[in-house]
């Protein structure tokens, strides 16, 4: 990737001296941002721009060429690359559109020239998009007019649109935070964001990664690189629900995904999701200052009001507000002028007009122990105390790098004065306290999730121990039959898992049943076995609560009365499952994400899962730590512990239940989905009381 | 009130030549807003100022006064109110601090003040506070320094906070919105948000209401003004959680309001509420606009990743994206340059480079009958495009007008430049399209509730009949004995009532019980009747499923025994409500809010309530159609319409047992608390199990 950021030589392809030309533009942009490299021109009607002569052909371009850039109809494209190759150009940036995202024909035009690049061994970025942009060498490829007038900082920015990238930089560039590079890679046909963010983890220019999907193709692949990487990536995945799929379609060729599993994927590797460019911009805004460490914050305001909307915002999202220690209010207190503020934490500074008074107050919080950062509020009319205002936060940066600990400054004053500040300060400030607490405890959380994924390293996938060679042999089976296992084939599979199963028989025909059926305690639980039937209960093949054998015969052959024209296999007679006085219905499910793999879920069975529709989701492999995770994220796992006298279940059961599930769905390739439901959880374990396998 | 917007005079006391004096702040903002009456000055010291002499105390005014400003410490107001009414003068604004904010001693100060207003008839705003500004006549109250800047608008402000007042009005400004009247109330003693806020609902010079509020002491008022009020009224009720109750105590003598019957209170009398100014401004914004009068939105973007972002927006909302006529896109492909961008709704405008061709698209948008409003994208780099984008927005503005749709613009650009439009555009411009489809969104809410509300008029409180001088001996008949109704007498309450009861009978001595006990069929429930035992299930007072008899006289003996010290007045014996094959058991609980009166919940009982902490409330009286919505209210009603092929509930006989429980809190004073718990509900009816009535 670094030979497409740092060529020495380019050459831009689809250069016209006509009026309304693109190509002059990417021209125009390598010279305005001051490339560092040779920029040659290529174009079918030859002429001179920009005092570079335009060849008509690739061919006659004098020197050999490390990059380059097409912006040519999408049928010349193949053609293009062919030359390409001949002049052992090896990096490429399409930017032309007229592929997948704009017809069925296009499609099949992609799938060409990613043969033809494949053959030739060419990376390209692209098509549908505007390439690169790098701060350090000046290699500008957009084809949309810029000016070089942003900062050049530490973000690393990916895009799959070309605008949202402008965007991007500009709301980065315009809030004083900067960027190094970045990378629009539209259709992403062969160069993808995991290419560009796998070369941003080692690239020492950038620091923080930032990303715009609209569609996430190699999921796994990002998790891996996310899970590696020691710099804060915050992604904004776009194309969230229906409506926008057809415009994410039409704009980049993007699938969606689904969003469910894409938010538990990114929690699981470390990578921080924002759903719009204002949250991104405040959470990367905390990253520039130092790590908070704990929750204890102290709240420092001008305006008492400012300071109760900054504690609501303390409490929304779960920060302390220690008290001050009595000998540091007291010494605040002197300085006071009408000495009738109350002194406490928050701090409303209230009468204090003496800004180095402020600044010394703030001092004297960071070295507070107990204080873990500082939100700092503001307010003032520009026109009045701009001056000093600006000072007084120069001062506030100062004090937190001094001490490494954040302040989150945050101002109120004219929108003119705000931009202002935006444009001046190396220091961030933002615009709400509710907005500022929020990315301080995104910024928690991330670390707090960084450190979790690095103490799982290795435990993740070391799933219990099972027998592998049975679960096969049964899987085997039923592929032999072309089918997949019928319930009581998908029950051994999760016998042989080591998932606990309560005790049952199949029974072909149930004429045999003699009344003194001793296999196991009644009451019993009938189920009716047929492949034909995915939905048995609402179907009538299910009777539950059956006393004796005599009820259960008579059982199977109303059930078989029932079922009228559908073949059955067998009937299933299995103990009721009536778990304990603690006595939860849960689901297991796992199944294979087009785009990240298997994932598994921990949902509530019953008629719970109506009204409770979230459910705990995770990409397997998992280390048993995040099997603990998944059961403390299911709503309402509280009650798992014991409630109203209850005893706790038994949750190292449940846990390895989702361990062997999890296990499954991993090791073999051949299972599509499988579905534990209900899993009955005690006090006394956790029992698999019905199961389906779809291969 | 209009008095204090609109005095002919007013004197500012406690001007001091003194350096620091804030009372010369004052005088000077009267000065600086122009202010069209007559400025008197008082101070101790005398002297001049502005050329204006300092009269040494309030008799040496020349002239009579319509309104006092005072700011001198604490102690001194009794004595200045004094000379206030002798002077004839009505209205106060008291700014000073040091009362019920400080210490006890200042809250005595307070009830004090209370007084002696009372007893003079004097009307005052404060302590503790900026008091008013007033575009029209310029009267300019804060003692902080201010200029004269501001655009007159018609959002009226009411503000608990100074601070967060003029935090408001400069952002107000600065998003061009402008503003008419701001009353900064502080400790509000005698004039309060109630006050102000029925003037400015009569006021023509202000149209939208906005509020920033640390505590509401009159919700019943508020929420009669605001049913009755054409004019929107958006609140920011602040001091939500404990970390804020004690600085907004410290700070404006604010005490703390169940936030959850704050909403509720809110959202059943049209207020909006805000957590933060910036979505306040945002909804502010889209009601300058023409009103949205359905869910139909066009999107239309420069920029394709944008109008994903956009559609995102729309899906998370609940917008519907109508797909455009075909002609209407074949019209706009003919200008497109490339013919590379599929058209659809969201309308991706791509390389389409011709503002003019905008303007037509968007105008062509606003005629398509299907439409009701537009999202619009922009984003420029304004440097380059700053001039046309300018025209093109103004334009756009020009439209929406027009045809009386509204157009919510969304820009991107340099924050300078979004500044630049702010301050020059009467046009709103939004920062994201999640912000912008959110206040379209609130805007569509707050006007179906509008209607909702005016629809409602007449049927509110105009409960179900029942036996009112039943209930009314009941409650005498425990009041005379000193103490709440005890569990049978609670259950005679709830049948009084109207609501249906399962049979019961209340047994006193328990070996009475005869073999053939037959008033109602087993199995039976057995419950201890006990004054003392508030959780009779946990403390073993409860025992289900007694199938007869003798099984029930051998429970009550066991019952006892568990008991031990606790005083059993009964046992009652009840029939098991089995409901029927929908079963739910819910709670529907009343209770008095210090605030805002009798408040009533709707919630799940069981073991669900852990799992669904949110329950429904409600402000008593309710309208039928109120109680229909509290129970859509409820997560998971949807299990209420019959799920997995089960009956729906009677939806009628929960719905009564709600308006007949409002009507029991409304209509019995000497009722601090009523629970009806559980209450099962199912397809033949709704049955009240168990009763506690507080009085």
């Amino acid at each position: 990737m670094k030979d497409l950021f740092f060529p020495s030589s380019v050459v831009v392809i689809g250069v016209s001296p006509q009026r309304a030309n693109l190509g002059k533009e990417i021209a125009r942009n390598l010279l305005e941002f001051q490339y560092t490299g040779v920029i040659h021109l290529v174009g079918l009607d030859g002429g001179v721009f920009l005092g570079r002569v335009i060849h008509r052909s690739l061919e006659e371009v004098p020197d050999p060429v490390d990059l380059a850039i097409i912006l040519t109809p999408a049928s010349t494209i193949p053609g293009l690359l062919a030359q390409c190759a001949k002049k052992g150009i090896r990096r490429v940036i399409i930017e032309s559109g007229g592929f997948g995202e704009f017809s069925s024909r296009g499609t099949d035009l992609g799938r060409e020239i990613q043969d033809l690049a494949r053959s030739h061994r060419i990376r390209f970025i692209g098509p549908n998009c505007i390439g690169l942009l790098n701060l350090s060498n000046g290699l500008a490829t957009p084809f949309a007019t810029m000016r070089n007038v942003f900062r050049k900082g530490t973000v690393g920015i990916i895009a799959q649109s070309g605008g949202v990238a402008l965007t991007l930089v500009n709301m980065f560039d315009s809030a004083r935070l900067g960027f190094s590079k970045f990378a629009a890679i539209g259709n992403k046909l062969d160069v993808d964001e995991n290419d560009i963010l796998e070369y941003y983890v080692q690239d020492p220019e950038t620091q923080v990664i930032c990303m715009y999907l609209e569609s996430v193709n190699d999921g796994r692949r990002l998790t891996r690189i996310a899970r590696e990487s020691p710099k804060p990536i915050v992604v904004h995945k776009a194309n969230i629900g229906p409506l926008s799929s057809s415009i994410a379609q039409s704009h980049t060729d993007a699938l969606a995904n689904d969003d469910q599993v894409v938010d538990a994927a990114f929690r699981q590797c470390g990578i921080v999701r924002f759903q719009d460019i204002h949250g991104y911009i405040d959470f990367v805004k905390v990253l520039q200052l130092p790590r908070m460490r704990g929750r204890n914050m102290a709240i420092i305001s001008r305006s008492g009001g400012h300071a109760v909307m900054a504690a609501d915002a303390a409490y929304t999202y779960g920060f302390d507000l220690p008290p001050f220690p009595e000998s540091f209010l007291a010494e605040v207190s002197t300085h006071s002028r009408a000495k009738v503020i109350r002194l406490a934490n928050p701090l409303d500074l209230g009468d204090l007009f003496d800004f180095d008074e402020y600044v010394r107050i703030v001092e004297q919080t960071l070295q507070e122990a107990a204080i873990d950062g500082i939100l700092f509020l503001h307010t003032y009319f520009a026109a009045i105390e701009g001056e000093a205002s600006r000072r007084l936060l120069q001062d506030v940066a100062g004090l937190s790098a001094k001490y490494d600990k954040p302040v989150a400054t945050c101002v109120y004053t004219e929108n003119f004065e705000i931009s202002r500040l935006h444009k001046e300060f190396d220091f961030p400030i933002f615009n709400s306290p509710g907005r500022a607490v929020h990315a301080l405890d995104t910024s928690i959380d991330y670390y707090r999730r960084r450190e979790f994924i690095e103490a799982q390293k290795g435990s993740v996938g070391s799933g219990p121990a099972y027998d592998r060679s049975a679960v096969k042999s049964l899987l085997d089976q039923a592929l032999g039959a072309g089918r997949s296992p019928l319930l009581h084939e998908a029950l051994r599979v999760v016998e042989a898992a080591g998932i606990h199963v309560p005790p049952w028989q199949l029974i072909e025909d149930p004429s045999g049943i003699s009344d003194g059926f001793d296999h196991f305690p009644g009451p019993y639980a009938l189920k009716a076995v047929a492949s034909a039937l995915s939905h048995k209960s609402d179907a009538g093949g299910v009777v539950l609560g059956l006393p004796h054998a005599h009820a259960m015969r008579a059982a199977c052959f109303a059930m078989r009365e029932k079922l009228g024209q559908v073949q059955v296999t067998g009937y299933l007679v299995q103990e009721m499952a009536t778990g304990g006085s603690s006595h939860f219905e849960l689901i297991i499910g796992a199944k294979r994400d087009p785009h990240f793999g298997p994932v598994i879920l921990l949902g509530h069975g019953g008629t719970l899962v109506e009204i409770l529709g979230k459910s705990s989701l995770r990409v397997a492999p998992l280390s048993p730590a995040e099997a603990d995770q998944m059961i403390d994220d299911l709503p309402g796992s509280a009650m798992f512990r014991g409630a109203r006298g209850k005893p706790p279940v038994d949750r190292n059961a449940l846990k390895d239940a989702i361990l062997r599930i999890a296990a499954l769905i991993t090791e073999f390739p051949e299972i599509d989905q499988i579905e534990v439901n209900p899993l009955v959880v005690s006090e006394s374990g956790a029992k698999a009381v019905d199961a389906r396998v779809f291969l």
